[in-house]
């Protein structure tokens, strides 16, 4: 049960400092607004409080990458308020009803932050739990429902290939896939698919028969090569301001925006769970006005990546770093709304299937 | 479920540097060992596994005021061992049972550090609980064992009538109750009552029946005066060194060395377990030999108190604080064999009983 060796880990940065992922999450947070009702209405139709409170004493609830809040803390009591309404609305007090919520993510992330931010008023047991979500990390059967937000999209680690000079789809000089050979592409969705499988091995496992599970994960709409996704074109950025400052060959850790197509085949793949939904989470269309500008785009970026970033590279240069990236995003189409137009965010509900 | 903003949080002096508890808890060490036969012995006697085993899918196990290891690790390694032989031993296979352990300490522990040394060749799920176990932690019937090893002689506050100038327990200019009123030890008494008894009423709705919890309490032997106890005379001169230095009033942490009876009484008014055992740890009597010298101890005193220390009055005034505590006590007869005969280290197997 630990952590390969041969991974690479990852957390927001941590605290509660001005580049803190605390104080910089609000694109987040919308995500998380958005998937409220999506989550509210899937506890509301299908989660079956009779069989899964009489089965165990207690519900089990955790939140996958879920950083340092505050969003883990508004989805999870999302989670909590809408399993309470369901126990009234089918009568039974929801007072002898307990949960236990689990907060995991990787081992570096602050989980001291995490601790001192629990919200005093809340209504359940709280545990931190440190490790990969691609092994397990939970007894069988001791979880009720899963969340994972805006967590899947990154790989575990850099496809081997990708770094290794005999292969072809060794990524010479580049720091990402954009204008790759199409070899590093597909080094790349293979990376994304042994994550996917591990991920839903070990979950398969720890829910409970007839226990949920929602993913929001962004995506690439079908028909969109992932040089066009914005998540992408940062990624490229980035390395390029490595580059510049230190000529760095390399830069190892990505993301990967897979088609829902693709996600949707994985799923299938593992067997063990019922598709519920597969959809847009609905987040409004980004606009002119309300494309993030950059100064806060930079600010979300810098929270999310700063911390690994500095492990890597050294947190001396992180300043230098995120000016040379801000101008370079600044003189890009990156944050256009059309470029916007290259991620969807999909909501995903899974019931896992009796084992 | 919120800490309780009236009571003191306490932690261990976190991280890795010089004055951590994590390179100054060899004395605890010698506690864990010296358990270690009698925790081994309580399951191969009594921990009933086709019973416990079968009712769940996997043994939840707590260690109460863990800190931030390695202590903690030895003890739990101790007793999934000591569970997974029992199982060897009646015939079923332990590689189908699993084990998720939680790491419960105050708020303020530093769990990043205990995350980052978790052992890699773990056997079991490990979470971290934070909060206050004089309150619930855990889901109802979750727990099959529990252990809490040097951590319920502290107290959860000083006592309200002690710092209080119109009640006779008023411990005027005194920051402990050596040579205090008997009203200022019967406070304290009532102050450890109160919080015994919340104790055993969060254990016992936690622990399934049946379940076992061991504690490692250091107590006063019986006919002993709390001012006796070499715990009391530090507490005195670690008062009598922040009065000198900055003339605080008052020192508002404190332990409780109750002595065995009294515990005794406090676990039988609780109702909910069987006494299987309550007797000396088997610590090795202290001699001139084994006596702690006064630099040894002082690390183990800063390690363990340096960071409440540190909270209340100042980090920087802690090289100083040190500095006339190590004098004083090296001047005292603190430290003698016979000093550390008025401390007993209990040993106490409970079982919960059927609810």
């Amino acid at each position: 049960m630990a952590d390969d060796p041969g991974t690479l880990s990852f957390a927001m940065v941590g605290g509660d400092g001005p580049h803190s992922y605390r104080h910089n999450s609000s694109y987040q947070a919308g995500v998380v607004a958005s998937a409220k009702t999506l989550i509210g209405n899937a506890i509301a139709e299908i989660f079956d409080v009779n069989h899964l409170t009489t089965s165990s004493g207690s519900i089990g609830i955790a939140d996958l990458g879920c950083s340092v809040g505050p969003n883990t803390f508004i989805t999870v009591k999302n989670i909590i308020d809408s399993v309470e309404l369901k126990c009234q609305s089918h009568g039974f007090g929801s007072q002898v009803l307990e949960f236990q919520v689990f907060f995991n993510d990787h081992v570096s992330n602050d989980f001291n932050t995490l601790f001192t931010s629990l919200p005093n008023d809340r209504h359940y047991f709280a545990a931190g739990v440190p490790g990969s979500f691609h092994g397990r990390l939970f007894p069988k059967a001791s979880l009720h429902f899963v969340n994972a937000s805006y967590a899947l999209h990154w790989l575990s680690r850099v496809p081997k290939d990708v770094v290794d000079e005999q292969s072809p789809a060794w990524n010479k000089g580049r720091v990402y896939y954009t204008n790759a050979p199409n070899q590093v592409v597909e080094a790349y969705s293979a990376q994304f698919s042994v994550d996917m499988e591990s991920f839903f091995k070990a979950r398969a496992q720890e829910l409970v028969s007839g226990g949920l599970m929602t993913l929001v994960i962004p995506c690439l709409p079908v028909g969109t090569a992932p040089s066009q996704s914005p998540l992408v074109a940062v990624a490229d950025l980035l390395g390029d301001s490595l580059l510049d400052m230190a000529n760095m060959k390399k830069w190892t850790r990505s993301t990967y925006p897979a088609t829902p197509q693709e996600l949707e085949n994985l799923i299938k793949r593992n067997g063990c769970f019922e598709i519920v939904k597969l959809e847009p989470s609905g987040r409004a269309p980004v606009t002119k006005e309300t494309a993030p500008n950059v100064q806060m785009f930079m600010s979300h970026l810098r929270a999310a990546l700063g911390g690994l970033l500095g492990e890597h590279f050294g947190v001396e240069i992180m300043d230098e770093l995120f000016v040379r990236l801000t101008e370079k995003v600044a003189n890009s189409s990156t944050l256009s709304p059309s470029s916007y137009r290259m991620v969807v965010d999909l909501f995903v509900l899974l019931q896992r299937k009796a084992a």
